[in-house]
């Protein structure tokens, strides 16, 4: 299987090398999100000049649209979205806890109606397997149990249980499929829950432990809690695994965040925020937060960040990327993407040189020490 | 000044170079449509590898927003939108009579209110000549009196009278400016109206050509009238235009209709029909129009068009775009607007190797049988 993963540098910290089918992801990793095949408002060419070497997709979304059958049928979803790079799909869980309508959560799995068309449909741990399977991602996760946050202590518990059965379902789906088939070309990775209790997040984690999955995901983070709890939870889950395999924080973070949860041992992380920000005007940079529709920067020659080295900073004003955005233009969106996108990978090169180099610490803190400021 | 037009080949089909200060424009051309600074869903990094050598701007967006004076005080529009080529401006006309409430023309100039805030304003023939040398524009076009269509003859005879008289003012403004201010960097063109009269057009013509202007455009036709007399009208215009400077047909065309108008002896040409029908999932392609929702679409792997060489055809299938609009992804007006746009200029390319090598006729009928037999 051209599957490894090659831990270079691990003290709390990890420099790391994932190889997979689609090529090599120096790790920590930062996983732009292309929820329908797409990472909104970037062509797969600007996602191959901005360096994305791994960006995650939506089974819940592919599946309802077009279908995963059809992307099999048209050869699996590099091909199909034409991105020759790696891709992780989550399972589906959390669209279905946050997107669907009149869902209902049996042992068996969640059936739930369609946000676009009605549609009723039941997601199991095995059905969420075969799916992915069939869009043919690198890395595929188990189906969990997603509940509300906060959480009282009885309905966590009761989610981390289930959840472990599902990873057990859909790691048996898995293995039986692969010793079918040979070699399946996907990793299957396990998502430990727990809320924001430490025991729950231990027990979980040490359940999934037992499945023996080459790579573990921390899930049902960064809901609302505090850093700080978001931060310890995710101490206690990546203290308890294995140091050799790869560790994903889903669903993370804010710019000022990203070298805190590496500091814990986290190798990838996913977060809709640069794209989704982008496209409400906001920019991240090195000294902040820029809000550009703000009528400060209307005369504003300088770049958006008179730092970066993207194109966008190369070309254009922050007085015309505001422009942009008052018209309603879509170009507004491509550069704010750009930018935002170009600056989360530029942070995860600085994290990585910056663990080479053993001083991540120094370079954290100055962040959030330029997070707290706010732009100039 | 920095301009010329060097006809290179005139029996009529033209095949000229026009010589601006940003940049020389092969013509025949065709004039991409940013309307209030961005060639909506491209980048200026895109359209300069797609080749566009001239763009268009509307002086009516800018006018209301960001303002002209704001651009004037940036740098500029070329400054202002970070694109090194050359820009024409309309005078705002158009869009006055379009876009805008409660307008009331009178022999003064169109009162108007704006159509984002509702603001009372004033545009005269020196206003928007103003305006336009406010955003330094290399081609700048006059007020005219736009009417509806089809319109009684009197109204069309009123309104050729009024552009005139409008036309004499903003030269007359023009020239003063530059002879107060030295070379202006501009050039100015009037724009011939008449609607579909063959006398008026022959009139309004004679009339503007005595007010010398380095550049003639016709206005008011392909609104409504069959393709015929959209031909007829530019046929008798051209007829008496001095064949030495360039003319310029505005707001077309139909891909199949561009050769028509250069056998015609127009050089540019402006349209929002490439950017406009990609943003409505409408390709054209050397087969024809393929309108990519469609659901036949939905397996098929081949390139939008199996025939055209741009980075769109090169790597995304139908059914991929199909599903991008599906899915109402902004990546979807992105790659239908540069293949759209890629195709017009292609032809355009296409076009002056055709007068090069005398058969524009060929290649005509042979774009109007594509067209008239639609994709396969």
């Amino acid at each position: 299987m051209n599957f490894s993963f090659e831990v270079k540098k691990s003290a709390g910290a990890r420099r790391a090398r994932l190889t997979t089918p689609h090529g090599v992801v120096e790790t920590p990793a930062f996983l732009p999100v292309g929820t329908a095949a797409s990472v909104k408002a970037l062509t797969q060419e600007a996602l191959e000049e901005l360096g994305a070497e791994i960006i995650l997709a939506n089974t819940y979304h592919l599946y309802l649209r077009p279908g995963h059958e059809l992307i099999r049928n048209l050869g699996g979803l590099h091909r199909f979205m034409a991105w020759p790079r790696a891709i992780l799909t989550d399972s589906g869980g959390y669209q279905v806890f946050s997107l669907s309508e009149l869902r209902k959560v049996t042992d068996q799995g969640v059936r739930f109606r369609s946000h676009l068309d009605g549609s009723e449909h039941l997601l199991t741990p095995e059905k969420a397997a075969e799916v992915q399977l069939a869009l043919g991602s690198d890395i595929a996760m188990v189906l969990d149990e997603c509940i509300e946050t906060p959480a009282p202590r009885d309905a966590a518990e009761a989610a981390v249980k289930r959840t472990t059965e599902w990873a057990r379902r859909a790691r048996k789906y898995f293995l039986d499929c692969a010793s079918r088939n040979g070699d399946l070309a996907q990793w299957q990775f396990g998502i430990v829950q727990g809320a924001t209790f430490a025991n729950l997040r231990r027990e979980s984690a040490r359940q999934l432990l037992e499945l023996d999955f080459p790579g573990y995901a921390v899930g049902g983070l960064a809901v609302g809690e505090p850093h700080a709890i978001t931060c310890e939870m995710t101490a206690e889950v990546t203290a308890l695994l294995p140091p050799e395999r790869p560790r994903y924080l889903m669903g993370v973070g804010r710019p000022e965040q990203l070298a805190d949860y590496v500091s814990l041992g986290i190798d990838m992380m996913d977060c809709v925020l640069p794209t989704r920000a982008a496209r409400h005007a906001c920019l991240y940079t090195s000294e902040g937060r820029v809000l550009i529709r703000n009528a400060r920067y209307a005369q504003d020659q300088r770049p958006v960040d008179p730092a970066c080295s993207c194109t966008v900073c190369r070309r254009y004003s922050r007085a015309y990327l505001r422009h942009l955005f008052a018209a309603g233009e879509i170009t507004a969106a491509i550069l704010a993407t750009h930018h935002n996108v170009h600056f989360y990978l530029d942070i995860m090169r600085q994290i990585r040189e910056a663990i080479e180099f053993g001083n991540l610490a120094k370079f954290s803190s100055a962040m959030h020490a330029r997070y707290a400021a706010g732009p100039s």
